[in-house]
């Protein structure tokens, strides 16, 4: 493939191809997204969240009995260790969850009976403990956090509904299982996004792949990443109503503010997981008795594509953290919990991206990344400073 | 800067130039390393880790006042809170120590008084914290797995004395302090390693400065970073002997394996580093009436680069973590602690990187790294796979 000569430096490498992939294909320019070469609209509504990561990990969609025994597996770990439990009964009740998230990927390695061992085979398993554990530490946590016990998994439930199940307590009803279910298989994967490429670049030195996804955690957290679901909720809650909303976005935009929600590294145009999640969005508030957050984000999608075409002549596009956010809401979700439930879903992207980029057999293999820098500081004159005796520095 | 057009895909941004800083410079051709504009070697053999960390940090070096108010603002945050501790002895002692570490620093954001404020001010404070804290994190945990208690600070000591000090409980010959000092000022920084580039990754997100250095300190742990100097010592350990060396050098040479802390990414002459370490480990070796790990380390050198020359018609040189491995050895350091505390110093790098890359004057400013991949897995035909009914899949 022929590469472009761009100026890359200080870009964030954003536009700039720096690796090859099996796993998933983002088309910007049409609205498309790939897992494996199946749509993931077509996935989320005609699959469930094992299958999708049946698919990212093991290369395939499952049949019937390869899918049995890919749930039996991850069944198998869905419990933490009593001792994870312990540690997480140590954190102050106001901690980040992200922060308690990460603690806990990494804590995870320590029960790991195969974390010395670094072959495929054993990568894959770990990768499915992850899978299933993650969320088991994150409505650990929040029944913790809120001075109750963990509620130990339901072996009868589906991945989706075990986890809501763990948090609540009790069994959500169908639509809603459907619903969260088709939202871990629209955020589970999106190629080289910055927690991805953070887990790639942790496995690539070859560190273990819970090292790897705790690092991807760490940068998921982040607002500019998966922290916009949450920043987008905000801000559901301060406009309060529809019709508030366009003196909201007016104000905004005269402050130049960024509108959360709006807007993509990657996407042209709507974001192909954003046209899924608005009518699920709209039929859950409906169901929660609560139908404003939805009215909200869309007469906020459709004034502030007006107000961006008037104002900067621009086309402007939602993107997957714009409608996740009243759809969680009206789900009951708690608002600091949405990057979390986020990350338990693209933990099956982020351990498929850990086994590509360790044990791909394409050639050429992934190598460490070790990029440059351009040095722009200081030297003293042209060579290197002379180090001043302590008592004869200047202030 | 006229940038050359290379084929950057899997070859992991090696040799790319992808960002500017003004934190440090590696000259790979002339063995030269600066930390803003001074030599390491003059760092190393004049300086303390205070004082490298406020260059660092602070950008400059500290005058003795400027010194004494940094040590002052370190020395203060040396504790970690009880519940912490409490956290710690939830771990099973066999839990890798790069894997407690990680989970440490995470934790460690659960108390930050400033974690949700997004200043540099507040942000320089967390780095701080974290450059005091994560070696207590080390030495809690080296006296928790074997059964001892945490020795709280002293107060009274250098940061290198200190560590040492909490670890053992004793407080070291001034000999040993000064090496290991030397030790933490010259792994503290190496512009875009792996580590550090995984730091900035996480920080481009605008995550806090914990969930930045904990990615890091995933990254480190993998054996082709930072995890190289326990594998060199693990290396040594199987040779036994000097008159051993020659042999071990052959078998490995004829097997077409990799001879641990040869080679580096960037260096293209004998590491400066490895330069300074030499002669400590000798030194140091001579100390604990040890002398053979130096010995061996020394003739190995020899025999390879005389190896390789020979059999290869090319030039290999010692890295950084090729005299570390028997230095920390002879100092009494458990092998499996090398690494972290290779991260303790790196610490200091790290968040130097993180206040780059998010609080920056300069511009063009930061932007999120979010690099683009070519997807080379399947399609079905021209255009999406069609999916099938679970029941139609074939096996």
């Amino acid at each position: 493939m022929e590469e472009e000569c761009k100026p890359i430096i200080n870009t964030g490498l954003r536009g700039v191809t720096i690796a090859s992939t099996k796993i998933s294909d983002v088309n910007g320019q049409l609205g498309k997204l790939v897992y494996r070469g199946y749509l993931v609209k077509d996935l989320a509504e005609n699959t469930t969240f094992e299958e999708a990561a049946h698919l990212l990990l093991k290369e395939k969609l499952p049949n019937a009995s390869q899918l049995a025994g890919f749930k039996e597996k991850l069944v198998a770990e869905r419990d933490i260790p009593a001792s994870l439990v312990a540690a997480l009964k140590t954190r102050p009740n106001e901690s980040l969850p992200m922060d308690i998230l990460q603690a806990g990927t990494a804590m995870l390695a320590n029960h790991d009976p195969e974390i010395n061992v670094q072959t495929r085979e054993a990568t894959e398993n770990m990768a499915l403990r992850l899978i299933s554990k993650t969320p088991a530490i994150l409505a650990a946590w929040e029944r913790i956090r809120n001075g109750k016990d963990p509620v130990p998994p339901n072996k009868e439930l589906s991945h989706a509904a075990n986890f809501l199940y763990m948090m609540t307590g009790e069994i959500p009803n169908d639509e809603i299982i459907r619903f969260f279910d088709a939202c871990l298989i629209l955020h589970a994967e999106h190629s080289f996004n910055a927690s991805t490429f953070a887990a790639r670049e942790v496995a690539s030195t070859r560190a273990h792949i819970y090292a790897a996804v705790a690092a991807a955690v760490g940068s998921l957290s982040g607002e500019l990443h998966g922290g916009a679901n949450t920043r987008v909720m905000n801000m559901l809650l301060e406009i309060g109503s529809p019709d508030r909303v366009e003196q909201y976005l007016n104000d905004e935009l005269e402050a130049g503010r960024k509108i959360m929600g709006l807007g993509h590294a990657v996407y042209k145009v709507d974001d192909p997981r954003a046209l899924i999640l608005a009518p699920m969005s709209k039929r859950m508030g409906e169901m929660a008795g609560q139908p404003q957050w939805y009215e909200m984000s869309r007469e906020l999608e459709l004034k502030a594509k007006e107000a961006f075409k008037t104002r900067k002549n621009m086309d402007i596009f939602v993107n997957v953290d714009f409608y996740s956010a009243s759809l969680y809401y009206s789900m009951g979700i708690p608002v600091d919990l949405f990057t979390p439930v986020f990350a338990i879903s693209r933990v099956a992207g982020w351990t498929a991206h850990v086994l590509e980029e360790q044990f791909a057999e394409a050639a050429p293999k992934p190598m460490l990344y070790r990029p440059e820098s351009d040095y722009i500081g200081d030297y003293c004159g042209p060579e290197e400073c002379v180090l001043e005796p302590i008592y004869e520095r200047k202030p």
